[in-house]
């Protein structure tokens, strides 16, 4: 077939005629995420100029005035236009910031987050009874603030907003992979930006323990391979997230999970001892030894110095995936199972826990930890972190427990952002009594990272956890999947502001594997393809924090932005067939197969030169095929002709068999191209 | 004309014709960057494979092995192979480094940094005096390590390998606008991988006193807008750039660009006290007092505690740019002068270098300057960077002063890397004798930083600066521009995996002002751009320090990869006409005429909802008509048919109104369609 291809296509690879809509003169673009409680838009709204003053007319508290100024910097940079560099007190300005006060000393889960605010053509007033609840304000403005004529406005609106839940959390393990502490603080940013308020800490796992211990040394020493953070380090991290509303809760993760614990101080262990820090993953047979007084003492002492850098109210001790054969198998701990009348290593572990729990009593905090630590032994103050199902966050509940949902929010399950968007920790069809409800205090979204590194993981975090982060923040009745994804564009844009790499890795990624910076082809190319999930990839990889992350599949993202506008496009083609819409739709999918298609020889002729592009080359055959099948499903409904009689069948069996593992990638349409298909007679 | 584009142009928008040159199977391919003294390749080369072993044969030092370790990890990467995470001691393995000794506790200039280097198809033998010798060694290795058949080999070769110059510098100037630790670790990172051994560290200025003292904490107070190094940042970074080969030599600016100390320390002044810290840019007129033996007490406690964060041999005292009209006025410094037979500023400012040097002497570090510190009053030991021209370089040399050549090497000129490659610090035509040659320690690249910041400085620095590593590294004859260029396209995909932006913040710059992740045109249309020079654009837009820098000049690159590709298609084209190649460059040329001009409309398009975009309204009109103007000038090359009687001098028109300022842009082809349409009878 000639390729012929429309200009607007030549220019960028993938639905391209797209280009950015245009907008009535005074329509509000309404791109607000996540979606406030309330929200009313005007027309207008209020011109961003250099003359533009900003007063704190109650609170001058420093962090209030150190975030405003942050504030109005992203708000130069965003408009182009020089903004003041100082704040004044006072009750007139153009923006006016009335905060009753700075808040919490430290912030906890019931910290007022409500904010509201007005803008008008003259001026914006918002209101908040906490710093926090400011912060969030001002991440409204700065969305609020959009392309008018030759400048900017912050549109005309009214927004009265507080937040659905109170947790809202983002857990990245440090652990399997290291993440540099810069990458840390620009993530936190990011999380502030879609009024997330708790990063959880993921800092000790098998393959290294990642906080310094002064009293402990060895636990980094030995049981790091020398990426850890200090005690500073770990105060900045602290400091850097309290400025910006944001809690740091750190996990140190007991008694299973501890290899890199007995790496450094095996006298601690239940039988076995590691031969060194794990570099493989899975769960791991070591455990520590929860029988005896030593260890709770070494437990104490260490906790006693965490708390001294991470203040939150919390302190989540994991907990979860601890089979510890050694507890059925080690004399002196059946001894003491029976003594204690501990009858499995269920009421062992719940016993571990209990005596841990005392620890943090002492210490003034409050325990978290994975699903596993759900015992009847546990008082009601501790918090379950529902990881293996919605079912024992419903379990908890009902028992009286506080709970945190962390299970339909896992990253690595490369889900999409529409799927982890309708996953709700409290949804419609709850089971729950109102007071049960209550005790559901929101959700975090889990970064796990075995399969990624440093430059790999923002785009596996962002943007899909800003899907979540609506979902922990708006109304259990926000739920239009395609209006999240219209929105989770620009704020996607917003977030690179702050440096997140998420949408430059690929592209990075790319020119490393093809070793030149002309990757026209091989960007189209990879707009066909996505990550496989964490299982599928254990599955066909094996990796181990030893295998470079450095591969095509490495390059590609979860839920790229196409694969929505396939189904999108789909949606409309085969729904509602004759309509503009359809007719539209038509054109951008012979487009997208037409490009992803065209990209296979380019690519195919680079592959001699690239070996890590070589994995590639059955799916880059399969590529070819299945655009076909694309590019005729789409004449087929068009021209409302019926296909050769074999066709359907020969293209359903070749989608079925592109389900093979290869390349540890699958196709972005894998579902979207099966449904065209299905739809042609 | 209709726009038929080939399929190979629609997968990217610039001369895509051109994928990476497939090679034949042996002949090796030769990017190594900078070129060394002497290098033979042969057939074939040494697999990369799983079972490769490394072996360090005599010196152990820490810093080797932790030096051998991380190139091992960025050959998994590259190669995506599992290699060894621990080296043995022998003499036996698949890559042996045979190294002497450490080298110097203190690297310095006399540094033996020569390595020489032998790969078989059996191993890699590296020999090296000195630590920081092998270092360069593994570094060669890595850009031998090439693509072959289904994997990686390090190309078979004999290399002896040395630098000219013993000073190979990059100055960033970390104080107009403030660079975080890590950009700049990265930044070591890249320095190293081109045999770069100077990090000049501009820490001092006006706009900013950028390194912590407690001895004087109100610099940083005070004389900073809160950002600057602590102690220990520093010497994090002195750290990490001595495990890589490098030195970091401080720069403490005085007596003059001082407005920062003075904020702090207001009796220091020499009669004008700054308001604040001057967010202006250019030169100031206030100066340290030369004479008060406070002055020098002051400098003397500050410069004692710098030295015990910077260890290298020479610390810079700056010296440039101090027109001291309070020396001429104040009456005390009126009086001091005449007392001590100073006859004019210049004089006193020799003055207060001597006083200066004696402490330094006394801390031993020797001095160095830029070049208005050279003046007979000053022994032969300071040592001058120049600066203002090459003349004060042979000047002093001439003088018997050592010095370092930055004049021809300024970033903000916006030249291209061709132009700064070929100046040369001891040109083949001095004048100079054998022995004042030897006075030419070498050279420093020099980035300042008035207008750029984190976002944006990497583009301004790589890969340009490759460029003139090459310079101060390779033989005075190493002077092929275009092979140059052929080189430095994969040496700045080597940078890229050390987490550089240079090739990535155009995109997201991009997509910032676009409001959008489809940027396929606007990547098209910006290909036809670059910034303009420094003083151009400070007398267009005259930016301060709260300038923001988020505009279109911000985004595109100097000197972009397809500038030079367009000067050799237009050399091909116009000098050999008739030819494959002018036939080939007929083709290239138009397509990219064709791309640039094509995406005019869909930026156009964009303009009203971009505000940051419609600045480029006008160089967009002038595109259209420029890249029309450059298809025809090839038909008519190649046509050999001649163009309309006024068209030839109708487009130079064009391209001169072309060069008046507009957006603070200006067109990559400005010179090369100049010369295709003179080339047109």
């Amino acid at each position: 077939m000639p390729l012929f291809l429309p200009r607007c296509l030549a220019a960028s690879a993938v639905l391209l005629c797209a280009v950015a809509p245009t907008f009535a003169q005074n329509a509000p673009r309404d791109v607000l995420m996540p979606k406030p409680a309330s929200v009313q838009f005007a027309a207008d709204g209020l011109r961003v100029q250099p003359g533009l003053t900003v007063v704190l007319s109650r609170s001058q508290s420093p962090r209030l005035q150190a975030a405003t100024l942050r504030f109005l910097k992203r708000m130069e940079d965003k408009t182009g236009t020089e903004l003041p560099r100082s704040i004044s007190t006072g009750s007139s300005g153009t923006i006016v910031l009335e905060v009753a006060s700075d808040g919490e000393a430290v912030q906890g889960p019931e910290e007022n987050e409500s904010y509201s605010l007005e803008v008008t053509t003259t001026g914006v007033h918002l209101k908040a009874a906490t710093t926090v609840g400011a912060l969030h304000g001002m991440e409204t403005i700065y969305q609020l603030t959009q392309p008018a004529g030759n400048g900017y406005v912050i549109q005309a609106a009214t927004v009265q907003d507080s937040p659905r839940f109170p947790w809202r959390g983002l857990m990245i393990d440090c652990s399997r992979h290291f993440e540099p502490l810069d990458l840390l603080k620009r993530n936190i940013d990011a999380m502030a930006a879609v009024k997330l308020n708790v990063f959880h800490w993921h800092l000790v796992d098998d393959q290294g323990f990642r906080i310094e211990s002064k009293v402990f040394p060895k636990l980094t020493q030995l049981g790091s391979d020398g990426k850890f953070y200090t005690q500073a380090e770990a105060r900045e991290l602290v400091e850097y997230a309290r400025a910006r509303g944001i809690r740091v809760v750190p996990e140190i993760e007991m008694p299973g999970h501890s290899a890199a614990w007995l790496v450094a101080y095996p006298e601690l262990n239940s039988g076995t001892k590691p031969d060194g820090i794990r570099q493989e993953f899975g769960i791991s047979d070591t455990a520590l030894d929860p029988t005896r007084d030593e260890t709770y003492q070494f437990i104490g002492r260490l906790l006693a110095e965490i708390t001294t850098i991470f203040p939150d109210p919390y302190l989540h001790i994991g907990g979860d995936e601890t089979p510890a054969p050694d507890w059925k198998k080690n004399p002196r701990i059946l001894e003491f199972k029976k003594a204690h009348n501990l009858k499995d290593n269920e009421a062992l572990q719940a016993y571990f826990n209990t005596r841990v729990l005392a620890i943090l009593t002492k210490l003034n905090r409050k325990m978290l930890g994975w699903d596993e630590i759900l015992n009847p032994d546990l008082p009601k103050s501790i918090v379950i972190q529902s990881w293996r199902g919605e079912a024992s966050l419903s379990a908890g509940a009902q028992q009286g427990y506080q709970g945190v949902l962390s299970a339909p929010y896992y990253l690595d399950a490369m889900k999409t952002a529409g799927v982890h968007y309708l996953a709700d920790p409290v949804p419609a069809e709850t089971k729950l009594t109102t007071d049960q409800q209550k005790l559901i205090l929101g959700g975090e979204v889990c970064m796990w990272a075995e399969q990624l590194n440093e430059r790999t993981v923002e785009s596996r975090v962002w943007p899909r956890t800003a899907a979540m982060a609506e979902r922990f923040w708006s109304a259990q009745n926000v739920r239009d999947v395609d209006d999240m994804y219209r929105r989770l564009l620009p704020t996607s844009l917003e977030l690179e502001t702050f440096g997140l790499r998420h949408l430059s890795s690929e592209d990075a990624g790319l020119r490393s594997i093809a070793g030149t910076e002309r990757i026209g082809a091989l960007r189209s190319f990879a707009q066909a393809f996505e990550p496989v999930p964490f299982g599928n990839r254990y599955q066909e990889q094996h990796t181990s924090q030893l295998t470079p992350l450095t591969n095509f599949v490495d390059a590609v993202v979860p839920d790229p932005p196409v694969k929505h506008r396939l189904e999108l496009a789909t949606r409309a083609l085969t729904g509602s067939a004759g309509t503009p819409a359809a007719s539209t739709a038509a054109t951008e999918l012979t487009e997208y197969y037409q490009t992803v298609g065209a990209s296979v020889p380019d690519v195919q002729a680079m592959i001699a030169n690239a070996p890590r592009l070589q994995p590639m080359a059955q799916r880059a055959q399969q590529l070819t095929a299945l655009s076909q099948i694309g590019v005729q499903a789409v004449h087929y409904l068009t021209a409302h002709q019926p296909a050769p009689p074999s066709w359907k069948a020969d293209s359903l069996a070749q989608l079925e068999a592109a389900k093979k593992p290869s390349a540890i990638v699958r196709f972005v349409f894998q579902d979207s191209l099966t449904q065209l298909v299905q739809a042609v007679q």
